[in-house]
């Protein structure tokens, strides 16, 4: 019995608004598109927990036995500022800004993203397809559309025609927006004049004189509009429909909407089964803003570079602190929760590090604790297996915590577990930290054999104190200073260290 | 005035065959475009050769001051096995034998590659092209070779027309080839009846039915050719002409030399003004090859994981191996020469570290050691203007180690040099090591603080056994070794130590 089938896996689907069991399109296999940066600028907190929260359902369909394809984007075009069909493509702008060609901008922030994920712990995804990579495949599209009577030309751009699409279709059933209010709520702007409906969206734009990033189309030279983009690399490597399309909350409105909208029109179907969305976060109870100067980059937080950061946070932090919420949750930053994750998760690699040199006895087979340990492990799949509940998993994972406290305490308890149940115990503790979650110690082998060196010579210092051999004392102490290893006197006796 | 003023550069132009000075199209900028690897497979030393070879270009002329533009692209689609017109894409191979889809194969060597350059070193491109994201410009290119009459179609291939390009044009002059030896040495091969001359070489190609990777085009669904895409990126980020173009020596032909017809025919003059090849190498003496047994990636080579090698050899070692050659000159690969070569690098380092803490005393201005400092930093300068000599520039630097020896030894020495050419001497030495050679220190600020706390141990350790305080040197060992640091007596009376 394969593990998806023992724990089977019920998500909550933004399209039905309800949690739904996860049947598969194709046994045994997930197909996984989330919509990815627009790279104009460094990644921040909305990026991490998007991926974060994706890289979650990744690891866990995977570790039940799925065959995951995940694929995540990289938007390098035709993503407008204000999200509109209007205004300044934002990767051209930022090129203007600094007098770099487009794709120097590109190439800049995709590496600058693909840094901050790799530290973060977030796999790779496994076709990360680009959108200017994708010209002809969303050329295709839009024609497909055109000839499915559901789009216009208009002076060489081409607009999906919304008021044609509702004689039969549905807008706004995703993001649970209703077409009439969105008119009243439509201000006019620049260009508007092309539109036959206020709402038409677009799939390919013309391209001004001065906009240089162009391709030949046959509507003339021009770029693909935003939302085509994610519709026609998804058919591409998941096919129609698929499984699982992930993104923020704020891409519920209008990219995903237009997203099915466009499937529909080009292929007269539902294109994707399960959508999943995650919540927003605020910065101290504020929305994250560059105008409120709250607005803070993850390099900024790994290095406490920001005026709002009482210290830094390591990646770990990070992603520890996204893990206790779940994903479709807001959540909130400040330094106090994120001092508190920290201090949790150093609890949690205690633990662990303890629980890895625990070794069972070999009997009995069986005792009284493995019903007890059995439950544990079972709730971390019930908890995962809800909605990627990820914080009841760390919850259940703290629990286990103080067992193996316990266990460690007082060694007999050991023998009161079976060996069987004890090791799947042990097993799962380290698996779904490691594995499933994704996080990992962060100091390494390095820092604790060099954190075990100087306890030995602390431990030395104290004795000849004690000894009244202030030569050696004063000897060890300055030979680590020499070096570089401040040793501070803690009020109850302790020593502590610091490296200048 | 500037470096690149004051140090101009002179490299080989493999075009002319001779050496001449660098004079840039557009004054004060640089643009430099690398064939970049077909990701089928783990990336070996000839990848890393390549890529190290020019980021020392890219690197040096940084440096010197120049604007750089840098250019690597990836190989995706087109690329068919034995550099042919005919036979299997190596990626839809790789993607058969591992049943994925094309670009999940795509997706994880291009992974692998960008891990290895990183652990290279290298700095990342500009700009880092896909074939498979430029399909569109490679069809626009391929129509203008067309309207200019210089290629044909059949069946929906479209041939580059070598024979009527040789009206004109020479096919042969970068490679030294002659076309009637070529004609005698072409091989009949499949499907070289659509051909017109035997030396055509495709610039689209018909996708059979089983090819998955394929676009429509103006000639029906199909690829691009190989050759075709260097010449649609390079033209697209760089423009017509372009400064330099590198590669591997084995890319000159065909590769480079259908480039250069490509750019001819389509945009009716040289494409590049100089064309640079790094050398390749050998293993043991030997060419790499897979059925020779001595086939070793990047991976194998830092973690010591292949028959043939002795022990791992860091990513630092393998670059400052290939710097101890020219580019352009041939390598061989053995056991010793990398053990030579990662001791002399830990040499280097040695005599930084001591310089980075040595202090002019700060008068006098001038001494009598001036005139030697200057002349190693121009040397250092003159030996990388000479077609990027690193072998040449790193013997200067050892030379210039014995020096920092020197001043170490005999403090009086230091009072010989004047403040400004010492401190010149020292922010040079600095610099060629870290930026223009971009080596680093790999053991790093951890390893070297357990190193000084365990030597603080191992002499009080000596002291209590001269002391013949044995319960104290024997707790010594026992401590550190309950942490898992095994110490070991050396024949000399020297002290090292392992990790467990």
């Amino acid at each position: 019995m394969k593990l998806y089938e023992k724990y089977p896996v019920y998500l909550t689907n933004s399209l039905s608004r309800s949690k739904e069991k996860f049947e598969p399109l194709t046994p045994g296999h997930v197909g996984i598109y989330l919509c990815g940066p627009t790279v104009y600028g460094d990644p921040h907190l909305g990026h991490a927990r998007s991926a974060i929260s994706f890289d979650i359902v990744n690891r866990y369909f995977r570790h039940l036995g799925y065959k995951v394809r995940y694929v995540r984007n990289i938007t390098d075009v035709g993503h407008l500022e204000n999200d509109a069909d209007e205004g300044e493509d934002k990767i051209l702008k930022k090129a203007r800004l600094e007098q770099l060609e487009p794709m120097q901008v590109v190439q800049q922030y995709t590496n600058s993203y693909r840094l901050a994920m790799a530290q973060l712990n977030v796999l790779p995804p496994d076709i990360e397809p680009t959108a200017t990579g994708h010209i002809i495949e969303q050329i295709e599209l839009t024609r497909k559309i055109l000839e499915q009577g559901l789009a216009y030309e208009v002076n060489g751009s081409v607009y999906f025609d919304l008021k044609k699409y509702l004689q039969t279709g549905q807008y706004g059933k995703l993001s649970g927006k209703v077409v009439d209010d969105l008119l009243v709520n439509t201000r006019d702007t620049e260009g508007v004049e092309e539109k036959r409906f206020p709402l038409d969206f677009a799939l390919w734009k013309k391209a001004q004189p001065q906009h240089i990033m162009r391709w030949p189309s046959p509507w003339g030279e021009g770029f693909p509009g935003w939302h085509i983009e994610c519709t026609a690399m998804s058919a591409k490597y998941l096919g129609v429909p698929f499984d699982i399309h992930g993104g923020g909350m704020d891409l519920q409105f209008p990219h995903h909407e237009c997203e099915i909208a466009q499937g529909m029109g080009a292929f007269g179907q539902e294109p994707v089964k399960y959508w999943m969305h995650n919540n927003m976060l605020t910065i101290g109870g504020q929305k994250m803003a560059k105008s409120l100067g709250n607005f803070i980059n993850l390099q900024q937080f790994f290095t406490g570079n920001h005026p709002l950061l009482a210290q830094a946070y390591s990646p770990m932090t990070i992603r520890f602190f996204m893990l206790q919420a779940h994903y479709r949750s807001t959540l909130d930053f400040s330094n106090e929760a994120l001092q508190a994750a920290e201090k949790a998760m150093k609890r949690l690699f205690g633990s662990l590090k303890i629980l890895k040199n625990m070794e069972h006895p070999g009997s009995p087979q069986q005792g009284t604790q493995d019903q007890a340990l059995n439950h544990f492990v079972d709730q971390l799949y019930q908890n995962m297996s809800d909605d990627f509940n990820t914080a009841k998993t760390l919850a259940v994972l703290f629990d286990m915590s103080a067992k193996v406290n316990e266990f460690n305490t007082d060694k007999s308890k050991l023998k009161e577990a079976g060996a069987e149940a004890f090791n799947r115990f042990k097993e799962s503790f380290q698996t779904f930290i490691l594995d499933v979650l994704g996080l990992h110690e962060e100091s390494g082998r390095g820092h604790e054999l060099l954190e075990g060196t100087i306890r030995i010579l602390i431990e030395l210092r104290k004795k000849a104190r004690a000894e009244r051999n202030f030569a050696l004392s004063d000897k060890i102490r300055d030979d680590l200073k020499a070096i570089g290893i401040q040793l501070m006197d803690g009020k109850d006796g302790e020593i502590n260290w610091t490296i200048e």
